[in-house]
């Protein structure tokens, strides 16, 4: 899923998205809670309507935001309280809030609200917020509406007790698909793949499984290698704000100056629709010039970079042809 | 022409002006020389090339701009020298050297290099700026490749004689066009207007007649009225970028809070096919969530609107219908 935190994918519309091939983006409750609203957003016709985008979307809970974002947040067994870094509102959110505002927004598929902990954080701390996640998964699933699809979500840190014990108790209850939270925090990837490696066969195989927030290209193909369904992450869409370019041979800085004069395309393995008429040279003279298309054609490249990924991860699962595509990928 | 200053009409590709029908853009010698460099631009190919722009392509000379934006720059009959806005390097830039560059980034149309006289100028410098154009025009088509169509330009400020005057010396040279310059510098409209009506008729029929740096929807019907037939304006670009609109009715401002629930267009007569799945309301809240989407909508819409009362002037003139036409963008 491409990330439209604030109800857009930064730089491009709802017609490249569909033309890229993506069926579900990802938008966030905490930013549209705050601006525009969610009750605006009903009143108009929910997100689909006001984004004008056709497929499906996922809203994550406004929980992470809640604990990145605002300044000041309480948080207790009743739910969370937080200013808004917008104007400094104050704002309280238990669960059934959380998933109240999903469902004014629409949304194919709610996230329950969860807690997930920082990184690093203690062993303590890891199981507190998991028993606190789970205190409040009946409560998100008691208030949905009858056709709100929600997520469950799997918390425990980089602990496998833990991790076994929140996959066993929120596989039990009847979520419509079940994520692995608290990855990609911050946390190196010798941390990450154990967990994802250990959590992902303890989930439900009949349901949707979403590893939320990765991520590079190698950990997709290591989380579908361990089971996962389902992603989300802003990397393509951020980095090509950045000027950086997803290749077959890994990340490229199209600001360099060696690509001033080159006139083709930055990869003759990833040329794309979207973008196959531009060449690297004039990407770099856009960004080096400051203007917007370059963010925008930047985006367009890693978007579809990423969505051939998948496109091209469930044709190697359908054909058997596994080891095939993670050599193509080995430098991505 | 919409304006696409450094080799981009800002915010949209090449592809969605050519979506909007547009056959031409307008560039900048002097940015483009300044960066990417005329040399590089030759080297890969020239300028249509270099932004993948397959319709045609008119620069200005240069002339303007270092009036405008360089920091020192000193004037003689020999030409301009001046210090770069961008890096402070001093460039020399006499006729010759602007059609040479022009030459290099292989455009259709060259605009040779004159003296724009500020607003408000006295009628001795008006006078002398006019001179040392003429001084200079020949030198402009002496140096011209056997492929570039070079326009002449004609000053004069407000005053009658001076506009006669340097009419009828651009008209008799071989230029492949003629424009106005020295129009819409900042004076206003009862200022504009009188200059244009009298100057327009005195070109010759058999060349095409280009006033430039207009304008507002308003002064392209006048123009057009008074025997013009090319326009270029940042206006329709750079207003979108400060959120403002055009419509039938006039320009609006699509971050105020009137618009917040509005869940159609902003003009039920201005409805274009790159807009029309985005409501006024989804538009306001891009601009007010600072995303970038907006401007590119904006600009989409704008453009669009342009395009339109282009085509329109066309088909008025073609049917007969001017004063219906007139009628219809009265209030734009």
């Amino acid at each position: 899923m491409p990330v439209g935190t604030q109800g857009t994918v930064k730089t491009v519309g709802s017609e490249d998205i569909e033309g890229l091939g993506f069926e579900q983006v990802l938008s966030n409750t905490y930013h549209l809670s705050l601006r525009p609203g969610a009750d605006l957003v009903e009143q108009l016709g929910g997100l689909h309507r006001f984004m004008s985008w056709n497929g499906a979307i996922l809203t994550d809970s406004g929980g992470y935001q809640v604990m990145s974002l605002s300044n000041t947040r309480k948080i207790d067994d009743q739910g969370v309280t937080f200013r808004s870094h917008l104007d400094g509102s104050l704002h309280y959110l238990p669960p059934e809030r959380s998933i109240e505002i999903q469902g004014q927004l629409g949304v194919d598929i709610s996230m329950c609200l969860d807690e997930c902990p920082p990184y690093p954080c203690t062993r303590d701390e890891a199981a507190n917020a998991m028993r606190r996640t789970h205190l409040w998964a009946p409560r998100n699933l008691a208030v949905r509406r009858e056709t709100q699809a929600v997520f469950g979500i799997v918390q425990g840190g980089v602990h496998e007790d833990l991790r076994r014990e929140s996959a066993e108790f929120i596989s039990s209850l009847p979520f419509d698909g079940v994520a692995i939270g608290g990855v990609s925090v911050g946390e190196p990837t010798e941390m990450q793949y154990p967990v994802v490696e250990f959590t992902a066969p303890l989930l439900p195989a009949d349901k949707a499984r979403y590893l939320m927030g990765v991520g590079h290209p190698k950990d997709i193909l290591h989380g579908v290698a361990s089971g996962i369904d389902m992603f989300d992450c802003v990397l393509p869409t951020r980095m090509a704000r950045h000027h950086a370019l997803y290749t077959l041979d890994g990340r490229v800085n199209i600001r360099a100056k060696r690509w001033a004069d080159h006139n083709g395309p930055v990869d003759e393995g990833s040329v794309f629709p979207q973008t196959e008429r531009y060449s690297a040279a004039y990407m770099r003279h856009l960004f080096v010039a400051g203007e917007a298309l370059g963010a925008r054609l930047a985006t367009l490249h890693n978007l579809a970079f990423y969505a051939r990924l998948m496109r091209e991860i469930r044709e190697a699962i359908e054909q058997g042809t596994w080891p095939e595509l993670a050599a193509r990928y080995a430098q991505a």
